[in-house]
C-alpha cells in the first residue's frame, strides 16, 4: 500500500466541524457543498496517489540539478506538473475571472494536504505560486493581473517569493536589494536572494518573481522596502515572451530533506541575461509598501505550511501503521497469542501510533476550520460575521503554521522509531519524512517568528480579547462534554478543561506583562503558541468526540466513529495532558530562560 | 572555533556528584583520583579536538563504500584509528593484564563522551570492540581472552556483536543462524546477520565477529542461542593469521546517518573464504548461554549509547552557541540594544539554548553518576556496597540509554532551529547531528526495549523496591533544598518533590499491575521511563545546584558555579515540570493506548 488519502476523516471535519453546509451559504460558494467537496477530493485523491506520490521517494534520492544557471528537477516532476496544470489544479482555490475555479479554502486546504502528503517536494511549486497570486490579486493592478493569473493558474507560469537576503532572514528590515527607477514607469533590479524555493526550474515557461527590494530613496528599515514583479522572461503586452531578464540562478542548495525542490540562489543585475546589466522590475502597489503586500502573500503561505506538516504527519503516520501490520517480532505481553505477533499489537507500538494519530488530526481539524474561517472572513456578506472571522483566522495562523509543524516533527520522528533499525536505512522511506519535515518549523517564518505574531498582534494588542473569545467557545464545549456520561466525554471534559484555564491564566500573563517585562513574555512565547495550538486542536478533537458518540450511536459509519471517539480521547489523555507542565514553565520559569548572560554561554 | 571538550563540567561531575574521590579509594583504582581524571581527560579532549572532530563531517559526506566484499572506510579514518590505537585509548577501561589502563568507568564514560562528540562514526568501532572484550571477559575461556584480548586493546584487531537477523531484530527468540560442531571442538556457521557494526572495514587487520547462533539440537526459543567467536581470518596459536574465513560482507547500508561507520550484512558460510563452506567459530562459555553473554556485552554497549547521545547532544550544543554569538538578526524585544543583534539576545534562542544545555548536563551527570555505581559495584572490597551499586547501576542503565538517547532528539532538532534555514543545509552541519542522533533511541535495544527492561525487571521483579530506595534518596535531596533560601533552591525544590511524588505514583502502579493490566503498564512504559530518566537526571541537577550554590559562595570558580545554579533552575523549571503531565497521562491515559483494535488503524 502507498499513500491512500484521507479522505473520509476530512469531509468529517469539513462538515461536522467547519461547517461546510454554512460555507456553501456564502455567496459565490453555492455549489461548494458537501458533494462537491466529496468530488473534488475523491479525483485530487486519485491524481496525487496515482502521479505523484510515487515521484516522492525517486525524487528524493535523484533530485534536481544545476547546470550553468539551469535547474533540471527530479525525473518525472516536469510530466507530473503538465498533468497537474490541466487538470486545472492551480486555480483551485482561485477567482474563476482569472481562469480559477473558485473553490473555498476549505476544500483547498484538504485538496493541499493531499498534494503535499503525496509530494512535499512537488507541492512547494504550486505552494508559491499560490502566494504570488494572491499578492498579485491584493495589490497588482488590472493590467497585471490579467497579464500574469491567468498564466500562473493554467500552470504556463509559476511564481516565487524573494524575500530572504544573506543578511535579511527572520528582520527584512536588512534587505539591500536595490531597485532604480528608470524613468519609464520599470526599474532595474540588482541584488541577491537567497532559499528561493523553485527559484529556478524546468516545468514551466516562465518565472515570476515577486521580489523584495529598496528604491534609492527608500527609508531605512521594514518602511522602505516595495514589491516588484520580475519575470524570467519578460512579457509583452500579448502574454508572449521576450528577452531573458537579467536574473540568475547562481546555484542550489544541498539541503537535509524536500531535496527535489530546488532552493535558488537568484542573482539580479549582473548582466546575465539578454536585457543589460539590471533585472528589469515592475512595481506592485504603491512603493514603500512591499512588506505590507508580501504579508498578504506569507499569510497565505503560512496556513500552507502548516498543511504541509499535518501533510508529511498523515504520510508518515500511514507508512508506520503499514510496516507495523506487516513486521512480525515477539509475543505480546498480555499473553493474547501464542507466539510472536505483529509488532501493532504491542503497547508501545500502539502508543506511538495513535500519539502519531491523534496529532495528525486534531491538526487537521484545526487548519480546516480556520480554512472556513477564511473563507466567512472573505466572502460572507454580513460585515460583522466577516469580522469576527477574520480575527478568529488570523489568531489562528501562528497555530496552524507552528503548532501543526512542530508536531510533524514528532511524528515522523515516531514514523522512524516504529520502524525499528529499518527506519534508519533510507530504502525504507520512513527517514525522508522525518529530513523533509524539519524544514517546516523553520520557513515562511521559524516557529518563534510565528510566536512573536501570536504574542504581539494576536494576544497583547487587544489586550487578549480574541484568545478569551475562544475561550470562552471552548468553556461551551466543556459544558456540552459536562453533560455526557462517557468515559470518553469525562475524560476529555478534565483535560480540556485543565487546558483552557492553564490558557487563560497564560493569554493573561501575555497580555498583562508584555510591556513591563517584555524578556519575561517573549521567553515564553514558543510554549504558547504550543500551548494555544495544543488546546485548540484538543478542542476541535473534543468537538469531534460527541458528533462521533452521536453518529455511532445511531449506527452511521460506527467503526468511523468509535475510532474517532477513541483517537479524540487519546488527544485529551496523552496530549492536552501535557499543557499545564506548559503553563509552569511560561509563568514560573521565564526568569531562568535569560538568566544565563550571553557572554556565559 | 570547533568542538572543545567540556572537562571542567566532566570533572565537576565526577567529583561533586560521582565522588570520584570514593572510586579512588577502591583498590586497584588507587591512581584514579582527580588529577589522573584531569590528566586524562585533557589528553583525551586534545587528540580527539586535532584527530578526530575534524574528520565528522567529512565522514558525512564522503562515507566508506563497499566493493566485492570489501570496505574502505572515509578519508583519515584508518588513519586516526592508528593513532588512537597507538595511543592506548582503546584499553582504557580493560584490565591492565591484558594491556589495557585499568581505569575506572567514571573516567572512562567521560572519555567516551568526548570521543562520540568528535565524532559518532568513528566512535562506534571502538564501542564495538569494547563490549566484544566485555563478552570474552566474563565468558571467554583463559585460552580465548589470552589469544583475543590483548590485540583487541592494541587495535590491532577490532571486535563485533552479531546478533540481528532480517526476521529477529528485538526478538532474539527468532534468531536461525545455525552453528553444526565439527567433532574437533569447533563449530560450522551459518547464516546471514544484518545491520553489523563495522562488520567489514580496513581500519585494522583482523575482525573478531561474536555471534550469536543455535546448534543443531539446541532449544527453541532464547534458550537455545550459544555465542560463538568467528574470527575474520583465523588465528593460529601464536596469534598469527591463517586463513581467510567464511564470513561474507554483501552489501552496507545507506543510512539516515552515522553514515561513516559501515554497516555491513555479514553472510556467513557461502563458500567465499579459504575454508570451505561454513565459518569456523568457537564456542563462548557454554552452549545455550549466549543470550546471558550477549547481554553483558549489551549492557555495556547500553550504557555506552546512552552516552552517545550525551556527545551528539553536547556537539550539537556548542554548535548553536556559536551559531547563536554570530548570526546578527533583528532588536532584541526589550529594547536593550538600538539595532539588530546576535540572535542569543532573543529570549527564544536562549529557551532553546538553555534546553539543550540543561538536558545534556543533567544526562551527563546520570550517565557519570551511573559510571561510579558500577565501579563500586564491579571493584569495591564490601560485598554489600557492592551489591548495593549493583542494584542501583543495573536501574540506571535503561535511563542513561533510553532518556539520553531521546533527549539528544530533542537537542539536536533544537539545534538545527537555532541555525534558522542555514540548518537545513547540509554544509553548515548542525543537520548532521539531527540525523546520527536518530539511530541512538533504535540501536542497542530501543526505547521501548528499554522501557520493557525497566519495567519488568528492574521496577516490577523488587515490587519497585530499588526504585523506591533511589526516591527516598531523592526525597533527601529535597530536604537538603528545603533548608536553602535562594529562588533557585526553592524552584528546584518544588519541581524535584513534585517529580518524584509522580514518580511514587508510577512505581506502585507499575508494581502493582502488571500482573493483572499488563497491557495497561506496558502501554505507559515509555512514559515512565521518560518520567524516571527526567527524574533522575534532575536530581542530579539539584545536587549540582547546592554544591554549585557553596562554592559561588565561597568564590571558587563563581562563573561557571553560577551558571551551573542557572542550568539546574532551567532544568528544574522546563524539564521537571513536564512530569505531572507524563504521570497523568500513564495513570488515566493506559486504556486509550490499546483503545482501537489492529484492524481498525
Amino acid at each position: 500500500m502507498s499513500y491512500q488519502a484521507p479522505v473520509k476523516d476530512m469531509l468529517f471535519c469539513m462538515k461536522e466541524l467547519a461547517g461546510l453546509e454554512e460555507v456553501a451559504k456564502i455567496p459565490g460558494f453555492e455549489d461548494a457543498g458537501v458533494e462537491t467537496a466529496q468530488a473534488v477530493l475523491d479525483e485530487c485523491a486519485r491524481f496525487n496517489q496515482e502521479v505523484l506520490a510515487p515521484l516522492n521517494w525517486e525524487g528524493d534520492r535523484n533530485p534536481g540539478s544545476w547546470n550553468d544557471g539551469r535547474v533540471t528537477t527530479a525525473p518525472g516532476f516536469k510530466e507530473a506538473f503538465k498533468q497537474f496544470a490541466e487538470a486545472g489544479w492551480q486555480g483551485l482555490q482561485h477567482p474563476t475571472e482569472f481562469g480559477g475555479q473558485g473553490l473555498p479554502k476549505t476544500i483547498g486546504a484538504a485538496c493541499g494536504e493531499i498534494l503535499n502528503s503525496a509530494n512535499l517536494s512537488f507541492a512547494l511549486c504550486p505552494l508559491l505560486t499560490d502566494g504570488a497570486v494572491e499578492a498579485l490579486l491584493t495589490a497588482g493592478s488590472p493590467e497585471q493581473k490579467q497579464l500574469y493569473i491567468p498564466k500562473m493558474l493554467s500552470g504556463q507560469w509559476t511564481g516565487t517569493m524573494n524575500l530572504t537576503e544573506p543578511q535579511a532572514g527572520s528582520d527584512l528590515a536588512l534587505v539591500r536589494t536595490r531597485a532604480v527607477p528608470q524613468g519609464d514607469g520599470t526599474y532595474r533590479i540588482s541584488g541577491q536572494k537567497i532559499f528561493i524555493t523553485y527559484g529556478e526550474h524546468d516545468m514551466a515557461e516562465n518565472i515570476i518573481h515577486l521580489v523584495l527590494a529598496r528604491t534609492p530613496d527608500a527609508p531605512e528599515g521594514v518602511k522602505g522596502i516595495s514589491l516588484f514583479i520580475v519575470p524570467k522572461f519578460l512579457v509583452d503586452a500579448d502574454g508572449s515572451l521576450g528577452k531573458r531578464n537579467d536574473v540568475y540562478c547562481a546555484s542550489i542548495e544541498h539541503k537535509l530533506g524536500i531535496k527535489a525542490s530546488p532552493t535558488a540562489v537568484l542573482v539580479y543585475g549582473d548582466d546575465k541575461g539578454e536585457v543589460g546589466p539590471g533585472a528589469i522590475g515592475y512595481l506592485v502597489g504603491q512603493e514603500n509598501r512591499g512588506l505590507e503586500y508580501m504579508f498578504i502573500m506569507m499569510n497565505a503561505a503560512r496556513f500552507a505550511v502548516g498543511v504541509q506538516g499535518i501533510a508529511v504527519a498523515e504520510r508518515a503516520y500511514q507508512k508506520a501503521v503499514q510496516y507495523a501490520k506487516e513486521r512480525i517480532q515477539s509475543r505480546p505481553v498480555d499473553g493474547s497469542l501464542p507466539a510472536a505477533a505483529p509488532i501493532i499489537h504491542h503497547p508501545d507500538v500502539r502508543r506511538m501510533l495513535m500519539t502519531m494519530r491523534a496529532l495528525t488530526e486534531g491538526c487537521r481539524a484545526m487548519a480546516l476550520v480556520a480554512a472556513a474561517a477564511y473563507d466567512a472572513a472573505h466572502h460572507h456578506p454580513d460585515e460583522q460575521v466577516r469580522k469576527q472571522n477574520q480575527a478568529f483566522y488570523e489568531f489562528m495562523v501562528p497555530l496552524v503554521k507552528g503548532y501543526s509543524t512542530e508536531m510533524s516533527l514528532e511524528v515522523t520522528s515516531l514514523g522512524v522509531q516504529v520502524h525499528g533499525g529499518m527506519g534508519f536505512i533510507e530504502e525504507t522511506g520512513a527517514a525522508q519524512y522525518y529530513r523533509d519535515a524539519r524544514i517546516l518549523p523553520i520557513y515562511e517564518g521559524t516557529t518563534a517568528i510565528q510566536a512573536n505574531d501570536l504574542v504581539g498582534r494576536k494576544t497583547a494588542r487587544d489586550g487578549g480579547q480574541v484568545a478569551k473569545a475562544i475561550a470562552a467557545r471552548i468553556a461551551e464545549t466543556e459544558a456540552q462534554l459536562a453533560r455526557r456520561d462517557s468515559a470518553a466525554a469525562r475524560a476529555m471534559h478534565q483535560r480540556l478543561q485543565a487546558a483552557r484555564e492553564a490558557f487563560v491564566q497564560v493569554v493573561d500573563f501575555v497580555a498583562g506583562s508584555i510591556k513591563t517585562a517584555p524578556n519575561a513574555v517573549f521567553a515564553g512565547s514558543v510554549p504558547y503558541l504550543m500551548l494555544a495550538g495544543n488546546l485548540v486542536a484538543g478542542w476541535q478533537m473534543a468537538r469531534a468526540l460527541m458528533v462521533a458518540e452521536d453518529k455511532a450511536a445511531a449506527g452511521e459509519d460506527v467503526a468511523y466513529m468509535q475510532a474517532k471517539v477513541a483517537t479524540a480521547r487519546f488527544y485529551a489523555e496523552h496530549v492536552l495532558s501535557r499543557v499545564p507542565g506548559i503553563r509552569d514553565s511560561i509563568l514560573a520559569g521565564h526568569e531562568s530562560v535569560t538568566a544565563l548572560a550571553p557572554e556565559a554561554f
